[in-house]
């Protein structure tokens, strides 16, 4: 059994109950090593959301609509023929049917536990009754380290990540609009996925944008002088990336150059510094005076653990009180931001080791570009 | 009071609520003109997903994290401090009680009706007690016909996947990967757009590619003689276009030209004979019949209505009841495929009219291109 679905089982059991329906794309992930598609919003062939039950004693299924040929790594897959066909029942009834046929086979019975933000309450009466248990809280603790297998899935990302950001330097010209520039970032890192991913973060521009902390690309072009913050998660094969890079086009302003400096040099003070046995609310403090220290601030977290969800516990916060361990993936994502000037923000993807950490694939941290021309 | 709004109130009354809990991307897009972002899957900054609530007098309330200055349509937003926060409660409590809060706001009591597929169990205990009704049949029914607002926002979502296949036939060339074509296609469309956009649907190339219907585009590379299935189905602004475009990169084999022939004239078959009155049974069988006639077949529907969702109903296929009406607006997507020589399928959104059928945006039904040098 892979470690992942042995801290499933371990939550199952810390949570009391004696089988567990996942709901969450990111848990699924996480569990069985399938990755529920998400670029494009819930299939359009599927009656309900992808869901997969764990037991105690290991049994996993798996429920799916046709089409996609991706093998889970773990258990068994229940497929129901849902919008694509052209004859049949209705394809909500396929859908509790099947979910029915999955649970008796595996043979589901007793204490319950579901992730409550997202188990659909089409299922509830398809189960044994009684009252639910919420995996949430100890699957959250199980995956706050990540297992051996997890370290190269995360390195990749990290990779995937790192070529968007080189892309982003290279591609970065005047009159270049923000969508164009995300377009070819994306670009390249599906070329080195080999595949379509899902990218979440922010791409903006100029003095305004870049201080407004983030937001997605638009029609904006892109002038000599501005500062685009690039931050970039793409999700590979289940696991997402994470990264963000500021750059000046051209020259930096005095102020452009003394905001960047604070965000790199908060970093780089993690890098130095981040341990097992620090708090995260310490690390948060001892981070964010870097860039108090040098007259700016940042109203967001200083960072959080990733997986296969883009955010995953212990956050990198003030009300955190998780002390960090050794096999921790952390984002460490200093800003300086100031109205008068812009904003910048650097984050890297650091392993956490047992004496220190080392970032999993790093990338230029340059202050500007001269531009493409 | 918008028309969709009004239409939502009146599924309402015929589902015998007295309030609707939205939990659907798609229903929230409709009702309110607020459209969720799901290109990267859920906010990271959530802890719960986005929720509307909807009362037979009209009021209507959405649910959000912080962060996202889109404004909807209809009805007040309440926020509450999800992930991004550096203090506070939890962000699942902050969720549940901000859900309380609107609740509690919006007088909501009486029976409840919900969409069960997406419905989150965690917020259950946090309605009036009693059973639910089921809000799905009688809103996908009121959802069949578009109101006269959708047209125009149905038409753009054609008009970007139109450019979407123009850009896929100038940029087809010898040695393109079906990933970096898929690019440019989305990088085209995205400017149409002015935004970042969900992009559903398929593209492969070559003859075992395209003879199996469909797919995600990969680092395959495309050679001459391979035809490619480009099916782009944009989300612009909540609405979602779809087309489906095949083309082969050079000259066409003879019995290539007969599989396009087939679906290109079944395409011209449903323009010429989509009619008020026509059930949808009896529109899929007769458009088949063509693609029959010409000794080729399709395993799948020949079509399905749009709107915020990429499949709503009526379905075009064997076991649809439904008769089409005008204000409907159908894809239309017959496909001719042979193990031997691949597959081919082509795909426009049609308006239907008191007197036939319009296309909303063409592009070209070309059966080959030269290929870019």
């Amino acid at each position: 059994m892979d470690e992942r679905l042995a801290r499933v089982v371990a939550a199952l059991a810390e949570s009391g109950a004696d089988w567990a329906v996942l709901s969450s794309a990111d848990s699924i992930a996480y569990a069985l090593g399938y990755a529920p598609p998400i670029e494009a919003g819930a299939s359009p062939f599927a009656a309900g959301p992808v869901l997969a039950l764990v037991g105690r004693n290991g049994a996993v299924g798996l429920l799916l609509s046709e089409g996609g040929q991706d093998i889970p790594r773990e258990g068994e897959v229940f497929r129901y023929n849902g919008y694509g066909r052209t004859h049949g029942t209705p394809a909500e009834a396929a859908f509790r049917e099947a979910f029915t046929s999955m649970s008796r086979k595996l043979g589901v019975g007793g204490r319950i536990a579901t992730e409550p933000v997202t188990h659909p309450a089409a299922i509830e009466p398809l189960l044994p009754p009684g009252e639910r248990s919420d995996l949430a809280p100890a699957l959250r603790r199980q995956r706050m380290t990540k297992t051996p297998d997890e370290i190269p899935a995360l390195r990749r990302c990290a990779e995937v990540a790192a070529v968007g950001q080189r892309r982003m330097m290279e591609s970065l010209r005047q009159g270049i609009t923000e969508l164009r520039l995300f377009a070819e970032i994306r670009t390249a890192m599906e070329a080195a996925a080999g595949a379509r991913i899902a990218v979440a973060g922010d791409l903006v521009s100029g003095r305004e944008r870049t201080a407004a902390i983030g937001g997605w690309p638009d029609n904006r072009r892109i002038g000599r002088g501005d500062a685009v913050i690039s931050d970039l998660a793409p999700r590979v094969d289940g696991y997402w990336g994470d990264s963000c890079a500021t750059v000046v086009l051209g020259a930096p302003t005095e102020p452009q150059t003394r905001l960047f400096d604070a965000a790199h040099t908060a970093l780089q003070c993690a890098i130095a510094e981040l341990r097992p046995g620090l708090s995260a609310q310490a690390a948060h403090q001892m981070i964010r005076a870097v860039v108090r220290g040098a007259g700016f601030d940042y109203p967001h977290h200083t960072g959080h653990s990733i997986g296969t969800a883009p955010h995953e516990h212990p956050r990198i916060c003030e009300d955190e009180t998780a002390v960090l361990r050794a096999g921790m993936v952390l984002m460490i994502e200093p800003g300086a931001y100031d109205p008068a000037i812009g904003g910048a923000r650097t984050e890297w993807m650091l392993h956490l080791t047992e004496t220190g950490c080392v970032p999993l694939a790093p990338f230029p941290l340059v202050v500007s570009v001269p531009g493409a021309s």
